[in-house]
């Protein structure tokens, strides 16, 4: 198990980068984390670190409670909510969470995004929905977002007044869900603000979200098995 | 030949890092092409390549029904649309595939960048246009990107809900369309919704154009000749 | 003594970089200090001097009148602001002060930013006040940052017509505060001009407030005590 | 007179990377000018190379008819407004132009840049203006350049539906002049479409203004005497 580990916590302390490069963390709010397969562990960024000083070798390790099991450091002070969407969805290799921008601004009205882009068709399926208010704290922030998530095929959920949370078969695929969640937020942002965004077809909507799904990449390599 | 393609290899992988550059392109979500000269074929990105991994050697050589001759992995997903303004337009020698987030929103829209900007008439000839809506798999893509722009003198298309597409005489050229194409759909995004664009008169647009591309720039280094 | 400045000198001048990497300056628009701790004396950027060229040893050291005692260049325009919120708040360590765009609009408007988002409550446990309009050269600016921040839990004011203002225990934490100032500034701008933001409960704001101040990052490292 | 054609040679090649690092230009549309003391020559931007391809060697030096005088390429397409400035107003120094987005979304809109920030009042003395609609290619350009600088203490005038132009006693502080006003007019931008900016007593614009011109910065090195 320890090769597995050690992978997990270069993985996951390199993906920190991406929420830096695509400008979805300020300071040191946002975090990555990744199960380990096939055991009740997860590897998850240290609460309160730069992310210039990340390395594999302070990433924490936690079991699915969030109790730390190797580690130094306290874990993010999402651990909980990471958690438990692992307890809860057992095909979820990766969560994400961020407060980026324009995803936030529309989790701070309550709204989802409606789905009048092909992009969002292919990631998300459909609209990009909107989560309760939870405190953190305990489970609700967790509970919030399986909730959510249950009823719709895209791997983010906005939490109202708070920020985004997205899912992936492992870590890179829930940041990748993070980046084109702000990446969709921005340009519907943009285009509510504009003028008068056209809607999809629900049928080409479908269309396109089960093309994305089973053909775009190289073959072997899918995409966001969720 | 070999020669040919090797330099078109090396170009088109460089100018990905362009796209990334002028922040038109996030995750994995665009595309450059050319088309080698003289032959039936084109050189494109591989599908779902990260930019940071871009290299001459894993571009992918098609032919112009996108059917590939050389490379090991499978081409972009847009490669059916790359192939389709090739074949149907001769003077066409590269193209280029955004989500860039400001054109895009006008595309969600449906509506046409209207031209208040000299760098607008000088690249663009008048309004940047719409093209409609089309699914991906199919011709329907690449015949909505030939029929819009055969009457414009914009090198740059609005395909409604999805993203720009542009031409050029190289590949070199289109790139430099879909830099500017977003910079113009930004200025003119703020100044809509900042104000009351002041129009400029069609003749004056005629003025810059025709001087944009015949006196800009070094002698014998025709702008974007398309 | 001189070991603690010389820290201060390497902290204030590299602290300025933070400043630059999140967008919150212009030419040489913004400026930290710290309060030599134990001592009449603060550590301060030099005026007009591009952030480029700031290092340790072109940073001024002033009594908390403002004059210098140690350097070779003027000190920051800014310093009599500084100076008066280090006679007036005694457990403030360091001070920030930069035009960020998004705080500054909300300046220029005169108005508060509400409290929409649970990084917001977290920070600022509420509602980022507006100061008075006030004429640089006196005491004026440090009197309305002062009686600004009296009534509230804010490390931040918005002068009005002008920029922002941070305190912290320290120069790191008035930093942290100018960055989490802007982020919230900008997603809450994001937010009024998209749609309509929804409030959080002022018993929700609190307990966020508390448990942020109090739990978060590791521990020993309590967060922005001012 | 070469030891200073060279000089200004390395600083007007080394500025443009202050357009470029500032976002103020977009692929090869924004050039920089220095006159040379003393001389009917000015030193300035080859037309469409790279900014990535500036060196002193490449610059161009033209006389005030805007004729080249030394150079293997054809100047900046803009290369006459230049001219007409250094002829007209003999204490400038430097010339700038860019087609910056926010302060360019205010050409298209006809609208000068109201005076609503102690920054704005710092640098520009009031409004930054609005300059005829004028087309390339002979002497209009330059003359409503003039023209509407001449009625205003501000160092930058925006030109109808095309971009800035900026003027200092050198290049360096022309260039900063176009720095501070995408600066402005992009925080302007802001609070005009949050709220209702607040405005600022003329008489305190006054004050503002000859404070920063005669206190602001490092003794001898006084700021943008225009």
């Amino acid at each position: 198990m320890s090769g597995e580990v050690d992978r997990l916590r270069e993985q996951v302390a390199g993906l920190h980068a991406e929420l830096v490069r695509y400008n979805l963390v300020a300071w040191t709010a946002g975090n990555v984390s990744a199960r380990v397969p096939g055991r009740d562990l997860m590897v998850i960024k240290p609460s309160g670190v730069s992310y210039d000083d990340l390395r594999p070798d302070n990433m924490i390790v936690c079991d699915l409670d969030g109790v730390v099991v190797d580690g130094d450091l306290s874990p993010s002070s999402d651990t909980a909510a990471h958690a438990y969407v692992y307890r809860a969805m057992p095909d979820v290799g990766g969560v994400v969470h961020t407060h980026s921008g324009y995803a936030t601004a529309w989790a701070a009205c309550g709204e989802a995004i409606p789905c009048h882009l092909t992009a969002q068709a292919d990631e998300f399926g459909g609209e990009i929905p909107v989560g309760p208010f939870a405190l953190i704290g305990g489970d609700d922030i967790g509970k919030g977002i399986v909730a959510t998530l249950a009823g719709h095929r895209s791997p983010a959920v906005l939490m109202r007044n708070h920020g985004v949370f997205t899912i992936g078969r492992d870590a890179r695929a829930a940041v990748k869900a993070a980046v084109m969640c702000e990446d969709v937020a921005r340009t519907m942002y943009l285009a509510r603000t504009l003028g008068r965004p056209v809607p999809i077809a629900g049928e080409d909507v479908d269309s396109l979200y089960d093309r994305y799904q089973n053909v775009y990449g190289q073959p072997g390599a899918t995409v966001t098995a969720t």
